[in-house]
């Protein structure tokens, strides 16, 4: 069993090799490395880190560099996708250029989010292309952002079973026991709605739910948050909405909090998230060095990503037909959400067993998020289609559909802005 | 044939009365005027205004006042109704409230809209509740705004036949023609969305589409837009769009814009919109009380609600089975628009016929407004079920699910402000 | 403005031409005639009459024949499709051979209808290439029969502009008012369902329901039946059913019954009906050759086919733009009757305008026949599919949907035969 | 936890017993045994013959009759059942009565189907509404046919969480897993459409697709096929159609050769299925009362029912939270197969887990099936309704949608059998 990994160079590998070899399945498994070659540096650092690790271990796992993609996807049975385009450079831009507009600047959402999504798919699908020669039966664990957008455009330009991860369902589930005080196998959340845009409408205990009680009780002040600053007052709305939602949605729900959260992060010093991430990086990296370090260092957990190994060995596990598990992944819907067309890509609960990804089904969507997932589903696929057509009608459309760009005048600005700064990798779109 | 107009003291209705005048099919038709006790001396002025034009026209119409609900209603074969809760006084609050938060403040959009429809909401149920009795068949023409949500609330609540009526898409038809040049009667405009969330999807001449070279030729700067100023750079985004919005969509695509307008015009001394109407009116009932005026004044064309007349009564005439017409309403969706639940009422084309509307088909509405227009049903049918169910919780929820809102924060601060200011309409949410 | 006819050697066609005779719209029209070189003799006395007709009639319309299929469609405006491959005595086959069987013999339903739609799917394809080429802009008016399967076929692999008519609806429509005893005018009839398999689900008058009172007076006895026999009974089966089947449904619902008339038909040496139409028809050509015969004569009414040139003349009015009009047609449904697809083809009401028809909505079907109108249309869309890819599979697997087959074992006997006595229009299945 | 079994005196109910004596999770579990009076007898020899039978396991669990339903409800987990209303003898009249008219008769299929059905409802709804008083939170297992029908009824007028089980799928699995030659653990099948109307539409082994496989191999000739007779040439047919149907399907697909079985079975002295059961079930009853017998009789296995201890065992202890599993049962559709209604019960995989049944997403079914389970399922509803609103109406209505009921005629005739043989357990249909 040959698991590759495509951006391999993050500061973050060393959690997945980490995880890897917690699990005996994957001991006699080859792993290569692979990114792109400004990165071959860092990609040196990870490789001799985590040899050093599994030595410790005693672990016989093959962990090499691949020079070429090509060697990397040749016989691949899973490709572990977790590049970021442009690197932390770019994130800072999709930060800081939103901002400029009075807009949230977020990796992920609103204008960054869109920037970051149109230099990622062409990238992204030139990664399934060479999977379509290389590996075509290889599963494609997509941990690359914006993670359902990415998984979108594979499903629809692509044949390459491709899933796409988030670990922020797990980190609702673990906040969910640790809430219940239980252990979290007794715990059981159903998640619905998009990646970074999802909700939980149930918790059981023991198949006893537990969800209004959490919720009469106030319990979701500032727990169910991570990665993104703790919204004051958050735990009433929550008692409005009946529905616990992702942290993201706060972006959306407190938009105005938020921004003013940003702002003054940056008129404090302490910087947009990502140039806090990229001193953390530098940091890690420098630890990473030290041919003495043997394990993954404690400061890797203030990067975020927290429980990213988990979801991504939980998930590789259940497709190589060790135990079904029931997970909220990113996959095109086929009925799961009525709400949504059939090859929409939405995060929800599904069964992945051996070789098989199969959503679960759920009905309508409540009445109260209705409106706003369908709204950034339409912004998602406007998205894909910008970028898959080099079409600057399209994504001046696509952001209009989007709640957090605030109109017409701030969607063309922003593609001008992106064309500026992200052209090399987008393209010159028409 | 007994006409029966909720809400008469109006200023509008002589321009109504102007319209059944010019229709020898009412010729012999009875009209009952109604308005609530407050509204007296108005109805009074209205009602002599209108027997001296029919005089004067040698119309022999019976044109009287019902003293009560059960005689205006009794035998009525159709109802038209047209009444503000609150009258001029509650819309310029729904204007002025909003604007203190920093929101748009109009009358039928965003939280004025809200404002409006929850105060609206329980009256118009009231009327539909006693039509049940005294007039079961008789069909209700809807032009209370916000007229769509005000439909939608009848035909989930009441089995009343009702369809809702909005002089917009009329206008844009007029405008078409005048754009192409021709005669109204060529031209041939198909509108899908919801009521002032509406967009032209196909213009025809002849049954030859114009619409790309319309576009392409950047015409409708300004024109197809009443009512709401004239957004500059609106023709640019429709030639994105590919589709003519509605102008109250302005509110949406170019909300700042729109927003500083409307601070701008409190600043310079001129009011809001309803302070404007407001003066209007009080010209209007000065004129009217004229005893030798004889006819609709040209100043009535200020008040806005061109074509008021003309579509009113092409509908009653259609339903009466002359001629079947093509003509775009409010009515529950029933499949025309493949995104919307069949019981959602929509604006878009249908049949009129004798005693009959059929929506037309239409399919999957097109990617760049179906995200904005399932977004705004789910705030309708949240403020619907808010107002049956005194739901404060619902209430908050349909706010949030308004674009125009931004948050939760501002959703709370204005279902209190509302409960303050027009508690005595809406009764007391839990 | 030019109108083809394909088919014109057809009996029927000085039936069309008295229709449009009637019609002055029609008066400086250019008719081109074409058949096949087989059908040359008759061609040339369709012709003739028609110009005797229209000398009479002092109607200047230009009635020639058009000796290539390019020649009859350059510049046309609409073709009228009515042709049969292998004519009359293929027909008499598809009587014939399901009576082997046990089953059904008919040239629409069952295994006739099948072994007619596979030979006629690459024909109508073939006509609407040409038309690509040749008329891209022009309508395609069929009559041919199959009609909502040829209608289908045309609207999956073709982007030409096309109608699926039927004398049915149009009959039923007649002997509705002629039950109620009222003017056409007065009566409205909305139809759902697929073309001979469509239902009443509305009668009005002067937009009154009447519906249940002519159930309930057991009115449809043998009343809105033609062409096909009347059964015994039928009265009372609808007042189960509270819709008004077409005549076609007789034999799915009384199949036996059915079955027998025409097995006794044959036994009494009357023939099937194709082979009294053929006698019928081959009087007709006695007639039409006689060159004192300047109209249509009394005895092509037996010929069936009442109304035929009234539907396509009415039908091609509105397309020109002379009043839209409200009619029953085979078009896409597009959300027409909810529990079938967006572009599967449905005989429903459609507004027909200047270049344009749009199906009303409907909604979802009644229980009672949502069943029948899904398991047809997976065989019609089969039956398609069949044609179209050559595909032995799907021509098994369409008959094993098709009620009237009985199972698996008669539609493989059912393919051998169409491939022995059909083959040389069908091409080779695989 | 208290397990209380319906109808707990039929000749199955040693092999139910079986089954959870072999499960150490219901070693302290107590079952009530209830029955009607008429079974008394009966219910006592199954009493006595399971305590005989935990004895010599050495089983602590607690076996005792319940004398009311009351007694039997009370504080009941699940409720598992398995009665017949009219026992055999009624069976036999479903077979015997529909060969009269020369129609299938069997008794879960066609008109036998509909006989036990109309019988059986009102029976359900009975024990819900007892469910509701005295263990509203209980599972019911239902086993009761026509299983699919039962469960649509009960999910329709009750809230009692219901899931309808037969022991077909499971057979099907097995023998998939044989035809392999693998362990059944390493085989999935995907199943979809409705209780004795399903297909299997995936066949995996270690995750790998193996249906085309053993379809070209025509594996399927009378593997998949028990309780129904065997029929010749399946295996050609299964490659047409490309899935793998339930052998119930040979019904619908083999119509004229199984009733000439039926017919043969009649003639040649074996009788109908149900009086062969009856006297396999008589010579049961005398091995059971034997005092010496302390196992399941070897006999049983003649019985039919093949795994039904397993199924049955499998889901209430997933239901227990003892492992989720994956496995087709019958339950509200919810989006599972896109062309049936969200309320539709259907024949799916669904991921059972503790105290919750949720259907896995498969999309829409493929057109060679689509079209009998739209008809079927309408046939379910009608049949549902017929029976809770007493309407002879629709239950003429619901056997004209069967496609081996033949027509109105029948359809009258069956109702009115019905009637006369079955009164005093339908009621009176009006």
């Amino acid at each position: 069993m040959k698991l590759t990994i495509i951006g391999a160079g993050s500061s973050y590998t060393p959690e997945v090799m980490d995880g890897l070899f917690k699990e005996s399945c994957f001991d006699s498994a080859e792993i290569a490395l692979y990114d792109l070659p400004e990165a071959s540096d860092r990609l040196k650092t990870v490789h001799d880190l985590s040899n050093r690790m599994a030595y410790k271990k005693n672990i016989k796992m093959k962990i090499h560099i691949a020079d070429t993609l090509e060697e990397a996807l040749k016989g691949a049975s899973f490709v572990l996708s977790q590049f970021r385009v442009g690197l932390l450079e770019a994130r800072i831009l999709d930060e800081r250029i939103p901002l400029q507009y009075g807009l949230i600047g977020q990796e992920t959402t609103g204008a960054g989010g869109f920037f970051n999504a149109m230099r990622t798919i062409p990238a992204a699908i030139n990664l399934v292309r060479a999977m379509e020669r290389l590996c075509p039966d290889a599963w494609l664990i997509n941990f690359t952002n914006p993670s359902g957008i990415i998984t979108e455009a594979i499903h629809r330009y692509s044949n390459i079973k491709c899933v796409g991860l988030c670990n922020v369902p797990y980190n609702m589930h673990m906040d969910a026991a640790k809430l219940c005080n239980v252990d979290p196998e007794r715990v059981y959340c159903h998640m619905v709605g998009l990646n970074h845009l999802s909700y939980l409408t149930e918790i059981t205990v023991d198949g006893k739910s537990v969800m209004q009680e959490l919720i009469d009780k106030n319990m979701f002040d500032g727990q169910l948050v991570k990665n993104v600053p703790k919204v004051p007052g958050i735990s009433k709305m929550i008692s409005q909405l009946q529905l616990i939602p992702s942290p993201y949605l706060q972006y959306y729900y407190f938009e105005s909090f938020m921004l003013e959260k940003e702002l003054n992060e940056i008129k404090d010093g302490l910087g947009t998230r990502g140039e806090q991430v990229l001193s953390v990086q530098n940091r890690l990296f420098d630890l990473y060095k030290d041919p003495k370090l043997c394990e993954k260092p404690a400061e890797l957990e203030k990067r975020g990503g927290a429980y990213y190994s988990t979801v991504a060995t939980m998930l590789i596990k259940a497709l190589l037909g060790h135990d079904s598990i029931n997970m909220p992944v990113n996959y095109p819907n086929k009925g799961a959400l009525a709400d949504l067309s059939m090859d929409s890509v939405v995060e929800t609960n599904c069964i992945i067993s051996k070789n098989s990804v199969r959503p679960l089904t759920y009905g309508p969507l409540p009445p109260q998020i209705r409106g706003l997932i369908c709204q950034i589903k339409a912004y998602e696929s406007l998205t894909v289609e910008a970028s898959m057509e080099k079409s600057k009608k399209k994504a001046i459309l696509a952001l209009m559909n989007n709640p957090l760009i605030h109109g017409y005048n701030n969607a063309c600005k922003l593609v001008e802005e992106m064309q500026i700064h992200f052209g090399k990798y987008i393209g010159e779109l028409r």
